[in-house]
């Protein structure tokens, strides 16, 4: 893979991965770049696909969700796209992957309270044709770091 | 836990969630409401902490990451908040979480491809006094989905 | 959620806890009250919920059970209810309940000796619809401590 | 063992295990006897030890405990007795027991919330001397049955 | 369970253990016993059914057999006892339990090399209607002991 | 390997597996040779070790031992040897074996009850050097089949 | 079995192993034989089947391989032959083995990204029938040693 | 990565991969090109890397190794790279990686026979500083396949 982005994308994607208002005028300054260069190249960069989204990080506690959890899930092998079809329907599924080890999905749960992540992995990801055993795990306390 | 959000809150947020640059005549739109009153909410949420960041979703493999893996960590219980730091401080360790389960430490790696991966596990990870086990999984697919 | 409770209302169930038939006039001594506000506070955390039911604490040997185990089971996630309310229904299982991690329901059996906890996992508890794997664990020596 | 109990000392501890206040008289109704005679035999069964301690049996989230959690401890060997002293010691272990299997030690944990769960795990029992490892799980629901 | 014997019984079990050939003149110089007495309670301890049977131990691989396993099997519970017969009448099954733990089947099969245990577990053993999982272990070494 | 037994051999020592004490008389019939024929071969695989010694079955139960547990043991692997040694002098292991899988060495423990066998695994077992986890299994039921 | 080989021969076949293309003139300097004698052992090592091949190692990622794994299979233990041999059918998979521990069925897939991986774990070989689970680990770095 | 072969390479790697010995002049008609350009690729293919190394595979029971193990080790993560280096160093050793998963690193040996293999893992491996757990499986039958 060629390179595509040299340290100054590197700088200005950190910065707004930090803060994605941050004014272009303050990473001009960061990146020792004139302001109307900085906002080309962000442009070059949402359009390469590197910045994907623009998006806000919420508190779940404040939007009422008390309770997260990883779960993992054992699934028919032959039934592994159709799950994660539905899986990716579910509202109260906040993210999906597939990897490598002992559960090939793992889903983040979001839910109100214990009683409602109990309903959601019996019923709504147990219910799903396909998955033949649940796997959850609580989330005590999580960090997520700055890109770059 | 009295609520702090109304139905008209949870659109502002999703809104915002989908993409962080939704001009606020558009939000006004769908949640029915003035544009300044969408204006005040949003302060509001970001005040309230519910809104804790603006951010940007980025493509790993665009960046040149071409692994990503979560390692979950068995570490002494008394060197638990130790590791917790030291992980924090490694650039490459991108995610961090405390869980129920067999590890209680899960942390999210991204690697430019697997020979910094392994450089990551065995020297910058396995070398942090306390870390007793790694256990890594390659992610092979992943899905983010909207909140709300 | 708002506190219900205050350190008197915790020293009167603590008492309880310890033994329920511990006079009303020594409680009051213990928290400083008058014997009648005892009384008060007794029926108040009754009606609350917060006292459920008074009981007995038996000794399984001395009752002629002498293997107590802990069976965890695999069960097909959309059978889970059912199997809940069947295993409720089993006179043997003494206590049931749902958890995260590996097996999510965990059944404590009470058995006369092996040849009868056999019998109850591979028959009445094997036997339900939807049990897939039976998992147990036999209770060395237990300890119950107080509650507050 | 000879048996020390026949059928009416049965219905007797069943019904007290119920309610351990259910007058003597509706007992005396139950098991045909004398209330006079129901009384003897509760004093025998005291004396034997098949009663063991009247107690009550609270509702945790009633006190406040919103969060419980069963937590297998794997511990050094030789460390095993002083590890149970240590863990009998700590006000937020209300249940403890040595059985087979993987976790040698089983504890029960009350939380208020799941950051104090963590703490208490990774501090006040991961902080006792011969604890290796803590595997929490979270009771997600739980149902206490009758005895007898 | 009240003792049905004493130390001199003991010591001819004990002694027939390590030689079932061992002349009751020898025994009953170890166990200062006459002749004739322990002669009778070895007949008293067949009759007890202390003494299940007298055998031979032989050397496995001198048989021809050079791989000994310890299979454990997953098997569907309602079909535990079914499975339990067939293995049974398997000539290869040399020994059979049921325990508690994560396989609650335990088999020990002989085979003359790895190819004629391949075919054993797969074919033999995999081919029991509720036979779900074969996890065989190879005994590498092994030392039986005296039993008292 | 070459062949040292013939059909008329294996015969033999099955018939001895079965009963130590059959007459040679019923044997010889079995295997149509004469009876002194049949001492000769039985000499002959004494001799070459095929017949390793001739001793009882024992019930467990009625010598008093009302647990059996095998015990899968983690174990330092520079100290396997010394583990092995000590294991072998402890009379209440009656068998040993070094195998394949999760725990390389695996013993079988009788004990008089549970609180014995709890005392046995954590204070002599877990007290050994090297022993870093024990891992009990609890026979339920047990059958031991004929060789040959 | 009786030893085919002699010192000589496996000088020969190490030398081979290390380089199959190695002139035979300098391996009869190694061995302390003359050319010709080591032709005739090479031709009769080739005859008795000590060597089954001459072939290349090739380096996986040179050929645009840049994914390895080691994929442990769950089979449902009477359909293991047909899924060997339909595994022994797909190009994508490297090499294959049986073996005794908690996957059976041990198979090396190689794939050009982790993309292709995913396909082939879950679509290819998770499609075939009598394939339960799959768990498939990366390989992240890999040291092939010389034979003899 | 650019792609540094085309389909006739491929062709060529295939049919060296089959047999190491074929006549350029077979492959050339494989491949619908003359001798001569065939020769030419093979020397650019092993400038290149893509082929690393001519050799022969062996049958190892041949060689009078009858068991064959992969041993997957848990190795204290600061020690990792020493204890690839003195396993690389072991001769009886004969393949080595470092994956994703449990074991981080996973081994092959080869041993005469059970006894032989017990003391590789026990006392060469295990005594390895560093080596905290050794986990064999036996290869019960394998198959290599042809690479492209």
């Amino acid at each position: 893979m060629k390179k595509i982005m040299d340290e100054k994308d590197y700088g200005i994607v950190a910065a707004l991965h930090k803060g994605a208002k941050t004014p272009f005028r303050k990473i001009s300054k960061r990146v020792h770049m004139s302001e109307s260069a900085v906002r080309k190249r962000v442009k070059r960069l949402e359009h390469l696909g590197v910045i994907e989204r623009y998006t806000i990080i919420v508190n779940p506690s404040k939007l009422g969700y008390d309770t997260m959890a990883v779960v993992g899930l054992d699934v028919s092998p032959e039934k592994h796209e159709e799950v994660i079809e539905k899986l990716a329907n579910l509202e109260e599924v906040k993210k999906l992957s597939t990897s490598t080890g002992k559960f090939m999905i793992m889903s983040t749960v979001w839910a109100h309270d214990n009683k409602e992540l109990t309903d959601i992995i019996l019923r709504k990801i147990g219910g799903i044709e396909g998955v033949k055993k649940t796997h959850p795990s609580i989330i005590l306390e999580r960090r997520i770091k700055d890109v770059c």
